[in-house]
């Protein structure tokens, strides 16, 4: 292997214990010899998304962190109260590795074609342990960067890039003509509007906060509704009839806006089916879940006919449903917009030490509309 | 026309007014000549659904409703509360008639040749407008019953035997292999556990009530879970792993009952898929409302990873996607199993008059699990 490459890295491991705590952990591991069809990545950076938030730290009182020590190497720990406790139950002692993506430089391969192609590039990697210095990944979990892409540029570009792709996807092959989404100033929000004035698909974004408003329309969004302000479902139902929106993904999950969104859909399309209709109109009206920043129950009216649906989404659920030319083409155009209409924003950078210490977790771990952070793995601790 | 026929007859009719009543009349109707491809059916019988209650009454106070006479015609009032007022909103000033399906004799027949062959018959008719002494309709809506059939016997011909045989449809179509049913005690649901045995389909029935229970395993159902007992999650989910359901009709609509079975869907799946998934299983599991016996929210608690889904189901909805050869097969097999597999019960017979009578409505419309009538609009006022 490259003489550049230790035999052993540092890795942060997330472990739920069954006394009812969490402990996040810099871990040495050993570096894999790479197969046939897999590269060594030195990792360059890496999001901190809130899916990586679940898994590090499994909904515990974050409040209540504690800085440690294990094996002499850094940890922190927090209490998990009963329910999310009860929730992690199947993954109690287990050390999981973090971090669903990343981008760095290929500093080894294997002896395949495809793997040797890599080596010397800068490439986005896909598949979880990305909170690692380095990390052994197969060819198909990696790709290239366009020349002069950073690893800081390229960290971000599959779980936000793809997702927004697939969105779009998704509302061509079920038939609808225009979004609706929600928490729509989140990254993946403000790509979703970039994708959709490509695309020329009307979008209506519902958002929290005036100035989330005001940063929408700044990027060119037409249809942005407030839900803090007086008449939200009004504008809403405005929005949805104007652009003939009949889907919706939903971040938020909990509470009525679900339903809400549903209302406003059942109403534009009674503007098409005018008259009584016992079972509402016909036309079929979707809402997936794809997110839980509100993780209290799901509140549903249903004043809204007959023709609906709400349900889970995942991208990588959907992805596995695509042909390989198809989600290979969706890849390669979401790195090929990274700085343009896949570029994300990060509020901080952290190395895998800092990212345990109590006072950045109360900082990095909020969830904040905007406020995304970036891990440097091989930054030494600041 | 058939000297049988007179020019006029008595048909019921619905109105919702401004103020805030609805208003059941009887009224005098033209009887049309048939065209080239319709029929006139003196109708014999006719099935109360709940989806006819909703149509006649619009969720009216019936403990306040009221006898009256309308142009000498006897009828009826009740107030309706602002809520389903609003809902009814579209009806308003409308003289709605009344009632799903029905069965009885084709008197007249026009010129082609499908409607001839129907005459003298018993046929079961769809389309609505069914409390009618006399129904025109065209050949497509009418299926001709097995010889011997009266029309008593095959009064309900459509909306519980193709609602079940739709089910099953349903499930197959959309790769399922076992089925959940609430609210199992109905007519439908007594249907679908004969049917479901007939077709080596396994079915969890969920009651209310222990009587429930002893019916439907008194008609040979495997698996009955009682939502008034103690450990019905238990027992529901034990019922849904045996079965291996990934799919339930839900005729409640409100509460926690579709968030219950979809927690025990899951709770089964992740037997096959041990270890910790971060998004649950990817065992897609889906819940179909297609009544709504519970009309407040339905709460979704959302502890079922991301692989479901919810949505409203009405099976004109579904028929109208089907082929029309398809739709043909059901509809002939619910007549060919009109005495066995789709035998109806029912409670007691009226008039169309004495359906207008607040303390027969007491009776007929209180919707109890069981409790099915007939009406008989030619017979004489009792």
């Amino acid at each position: 292997m490259s003489p550049d490459i230790p035999r052993e890295a540092l890795q942060l491991r997330s472990t739920v214990k069954a006394e009812g705590t969490v402990e996040v952990a810099l871990v040495r591991v050993p570096i894999p010899r790479p197969r046939m069809d897999e590269v060594v990545v030195r990792i360059g950076a890496c999001p901190i998304n809130p899916s990586d938030l679940r898994i590090l730290f499994a909904g515990a009182d974050l409040s209540r962190a504690r800085a440690g020590e294990v094996g002499e190497l850094p940890s922190v720990s927090a209490p998990i109260a009963p329910e999310p406790l009860r929730l992690a139950a199947a993954r109690v002692g287990q050390a999981m590795p973090v971090g669903n993506e990343g981008a760095g430089v290929v500093l080894a391969a294997g002896s395949g074609a495809q793997a040797q192609a890599l080596l010397g590039k800068v490439v986005g990697v896909t598949g979880g342990e990305m909170y690692s210095e380095y990390r052994c990944a197969k060819v198909t979990q990696c790709e290239p960067l366009p020349p002069g892409t950073s690893p800081s540029q390229g960290a971000a570009w599959f779980v936000n890039p793809v997702t927004a792709l697939c969105m779009v996807e998704t509302m061509r092959r079920e038939g609808h003509r225009a979004l609706v989404h929600t928490a729509a100033a989140s990254n993946l929000g403000q790509m979703l509007v970039r994708l959709c004035l490509a695309e020329g698909v009307p979008l209506v974004n519902v958002v929290r906060r005036p100035e989330q408003a005001v940063l929408l329309s700044g990027l060119g969004a037409t249809h942005v509704c407030d839900s803090s302000q007086p008449g939200f479902r009004e504008r809403l139902e405005e929005a949805i009839g104007e652009t003939g929106a009949t889907l919706a993904f939903d971040a938020v999950g909990g509470g009525p806006l679900a339903s809400d969104i549903l209302v406003a859909m059942e109403a534009a399309a009674a503007r098409s089916q005018p008259g009584y209709r016992r079972y509402g109109t016909t036309v079929h009206k979707q809402v997936y879940l794809y997110g839980s920043l509100d993780p209290g129950p799901t509140v549903l009216h249903r004043a809204w006919g007959l023709a609906w649906g709400i349900g889970g989404w995942l991208v990588t659920n959907f992805l596995e449903r695509l042909r390989v030319e198809d989600s290979a083409r969706l890849r390669a155009r979401a790195v090929a917009e990274l700085t343009t209409t896949f570029a994300s924003h990060f509020s901080g950078e952290l190395s895998l030490t800092e990212m345990l210490r109590p006072e950045e977790i109360a900082v990095y771990a909020r969830r904040a509309t905007g406020a995304k952070y970036l891990v440097r793995p091989n930054r030494s601790p600041g």
